[in-house]
């Protein structure tokens, strides 16, 4: 029941919407590495909110303040500690949540859990806030990763009704990644934006929230890591994708598509190119039997609508145990997919970085 | 990179499909449950092949053999151990797959992984026979469960083009999953079986296979269990169900239709009934922030069509380095969804009662 | 290879000794716990130094800061992280240790380790000051155990020559324990606290150091708890004693005893009183079969003299592959044994909360 | 709670001494060591009982049988299962022990953790039989450290008041520990071994059993590897040392000798020799930090007196909660010490290779 994960390269994050300061204890890390301040700021800055209508106009100056584990911008190989304070709060927007659950968040399991004695505001610790220090990690990781030539990119693949151009699965290049992470809004056919953006407008103006799918790549892998039965490069990574708040559904390659499809359209052949095994498809998503094929990992992430919407919903009032009606005022992603990009990213790579570091 | 999952209650699976013997140890098992083993071949029966057209006709008469942890069938809370002798191998059949390895299999990354040195016969200890020891681990997971008012079953939701009715999401009931665990072909709608049966035979008889998808649900869970970050419900049972071979999706709740809804639609909103608060949907899945809601577990997993076809298919000859033609001789399913559903139930069982060991 | 510790209840300690901050992130606490924290602050200045002659003068004011998982004084049920500012650092007396590896210390393993990346300055994330965040997690363990009956308390066993009266292993009371643990020089036998000072002044005046052995106890625990195999309450506590910097030896009950005796002498037997089992005597501490048995924990561990001395040392410079001598500057303790007391009892406590929170 | 233990080389140990089978499964093994089954025959004959007077006289003849993992005679890197079948078991010999708790055994914390559930036949799981897949495993373990030039071996430095001549901590070398793992009764000075067995021989006349200390080295580990805080070697190896019955502290290099010695005459320094760094002493048992330290790693375990003795001891009756007498019949051992010395190495062996392989 912890906010803790990986095997090798630990990470332990911590903090609440609300609180003093959220961050990180990353620990496993490699001596040595010289990390990029300007790219970890950049990685941080796309997560951020308050850029466009598609986020909560929240504004977050968040400044990641590394207490240890670094020296000279070199990691040192000790645990790397990093806290972010929180600035710019206003608890009076959530006060009343504390006694009425908001549809489709954390609060009422958590009321339970805990007793009632967790810290409501904002959703406390469940706050999509916590994705600061992951997107953090995951920049580390991410750089990590490139220096042993593996590159990670995501893209927003659907938002409501409006789709993306879905990745070549067994094509996807590092260039095409490192392009889609320099993008506020990662698309991959750049007429696909203005579309998506009226789609989250729309609902916007009707206080709604609207769904979609993030689609992610890794390539440069090498082949045969991870396995077996239960430390499968999908079920490791689902774990960390899983902790993402919103994410409801993870896919390898055609993932539910399989559903529909017979063998012989989709099983994945070998040929010989260059003088090296390659797949003649990866539908598989890059891995097979649990470990990597040689294919770029190709996976996709549900993420459900901002369940925070201004719009009056049925809700409970946990004193008086009556029914209630709740509207929530505040500020809101109406749609959360442009933010989320780099989120998943940060989780597969720091799940890549745990499972090639055995 | 492991066959070893769990927290409190740690599964170790092992053995491969051609060779002694397969079986695991479950550490960690409350002490003094008495186990109903005609329960617990009656799961395994459901996963045998053999039983008609949808599967291999390789026969396997699994006895599951207790070394220890049990006596006069009651567990004694020492490491229960068992083994299932493998009988009918026929090691011929896949002779040529050690230099060939077989499209969308682990057969390639393994051969790397392993330099060559894992046993290829059947796919090895990546063989869906090693999901034996599963269903026996689940048998006994949901024994326990059972005894805690939770229960865990499931069905078909779709084979190719045909579809099972789907559940309730906020209304299925333990009676119905009771009953859908008692049938040799789960679905919730009997009408449909045949409908099913003859599209796996439509494949079979074609030398191709079919995929689909697998609906599961939990009831009784109590409310409040699982979390935070990286512990969620979501993540743990994912963690497991990938552990089962051809499982390429995991999805709670409406998953993926997430994409395309709205949250006016899909927000799970609370009502107070009879005196208890309620959710008026359960969109969800029965998970929030990673805690159970209180709603049923609802969630559904993405099988793909088995790979082994006897339809010629490209791949290499691994010693030679050129390309080749391969036809998979020997007993496979065309369809793997009807042995499928006690995998799932048994994954989910022992995902659960980890989680709630806690 | 990590600073994170515990099944259940999760310690992630990071900081170095001269870098800005130290602390640690407690995860997986129960919510609820109304934390007195001027017996918090008091179990850490019990381990601060400059108390005396027999701490270094470094003065620490070491004010623990949290960062979340409490409100209003109480727990959360999220990650507890807390941060203690490094202020009185004084970096240039260890500049000589870049290159000379200090004797004893874990100066040369690291180097090799981190490949010269590591902070060196005072030992860097090995320091002894990284007890600090132990003691502050510690005593939030002690005041959850003190809930449940549970008491820990240690005292100096032993400095060089001179010895304190031993537990009585069968007999130790929590009110012992509770006077022991208020004591900053902390003795059974207060007319041996004057004999172990001037002991530790004599070796500080020969500009050397002393070891010794301390003792801690702990009463109330159920009985049947730890076990099996390889989860024995003296394995699990082991593995958070040895992070204890200077920690050489961990024994239970007669422990290296043991070795002349025989069973006669030593074996533990059982009578009824007031209705109950008892133990006739504790010779094993506590444990059998890696289990509770019902008498107290009895457990000590060897600390060896602090390795920083001021007379010259044989040690080699790393740059030019030479050998010299070294002198250590700076400030230190001539004995460590006073400080380490509620280390060691906070070791203690985290252990037994990790074991009993299963 | 469990029976498992490792991060990278998992090792699950199952079974009951007067159960059908013991054995284990160990996870993580690289693929491709050949395994030299009679180097493990003998290691396993080593720990076997029935060879003198030392012993129990109860004959094991033990054959272990490989379930998987192991195709023709070589790892496949898939977990490798192996069971042992009980054969010469009397339970005739143990039926007075069900109600009566053997002193200083585990039977009394065990009937209180399990409820009465867990077989006490002989000990049941916790028996000192289940050393045998330990000492299995640690063949294993010692063939993979030995092809990466580490040698661990262990004698005898003490029985009752008999003592072996103790390692030259700072000189031990790989032939020494090759040619005392060679001996059934290991001890350096082959002198003092009659002076052992006329002490225990004394004993076990008496109806009476001995205790002792098994003093355990290895060589040629890299420098560097272990650490940090919560991971050091020394706790890491104590967990697993831990898990032999018996065995009640462990200390690394002077350990317990620490507390009465001071820095100057104990701190290890360094010179070069031959172009390296090298320890000028090892007083540290070739651990600082937690981390190897290049010198040989070097520690001792205390054992006590084996707990069965035929005489009369205080007990009590848990089924009428009176006080009475038990004198246990049966197969025991009057000092464990010689058939212990492989299980020590064993121990090592494994938490060595777990720790080298991350």
């Amino acid at each position: 029941m912890s906010s803790v994960t990986g095997k090798n390269i630990i990470l332990s994050v911590f903090g609440e919407s609300h609180g003093e300061a959220i961050g990180c204890v990353i620990d496993g890390l490699p001596s040595g590495v010289k990390l990029d301040f300007n790219r970890i700021y950049a990685e941080m800055a796309r997560r951020a909110p308050g850029k466009d209508k598609t986020s909560t106009p929240r504004l977050e100056n968040d400044v990641p303040h590394i207490l240890s584990g670094v020296i000279d911008g070199t990691t040192t190989g000790a645990p790397l500690a990093m806290i972010i304070k929180n600035t710019n709060t206003k608890s009076g927007d959530y006060s009343n949540i504390m006694t009425v659950p908001r549809p489709s968040h954390s609060d009422y399991p958590a009321w339970v859990k805990f007793g009632g004695h967790n810290d409501v505001r904002g959703g406390g610790h469940f706050s999509a806030r916590l994705t600061a220090p992951m997107v953090f990690a995951g920049a580390i990781a991410k750089q990590i990763l490139e220096s042993k030539g593996i590159t990670v990119g995501a893209h927003i693949l659907q938002i409501g009704s409006v789709c993306d151009v879905p990745f070549d699965k067994n094509g996807v290049t590092a260039e095409q990644l490192v392009t889609l992470s320099s993008k506020q809004f990662a698309v991959t056919d750049d007429a696909v934006e203005q579309k998506m953006r009226d789609e989250v407008e729309k609902y916007r103006l009707d206080l709604n929230s609207v769904g979609g799918i993030i689609e992610c790549a890794a390539v440069g892998l090498p082949t045969g890591v991870g396995g077996n039965i239960f430390d499968t490069v999908e079920g490791r990574l689902s774990q960390i994708l899983f902790g993402i708040p919103a994410v409801k559904g993870v896919q390898f390659g055609l993932g539910f598509d399989f559903a529909s499809a017979n063998a012989k359209q989709v099983n994945d052949g070998y040929e010989i190119k260059d003088g090296k095994v390659c797949l003649t498809s990866n539908n598989n998503g890059g891995v097979l039997g649990g470990m990597t094929s040689g294919a770029p990992i190709v996976l996709s992430v549900a993420i459900k609508p901002t369940p925070s919407i201004a719009s009056p919903q049925n809700s409970v009032n946990l004193n008086t145990m009556q029914n209630t009606t709740l509207e929530i005022k505040g500020r809101h992603d109406p749609c959360i997919l442009p933010r989320a990009v780099p989120v998943v990213e940060s989780a597969v790579a720091l799940g890549i970085l745990d499972i090639i570091s055995e």
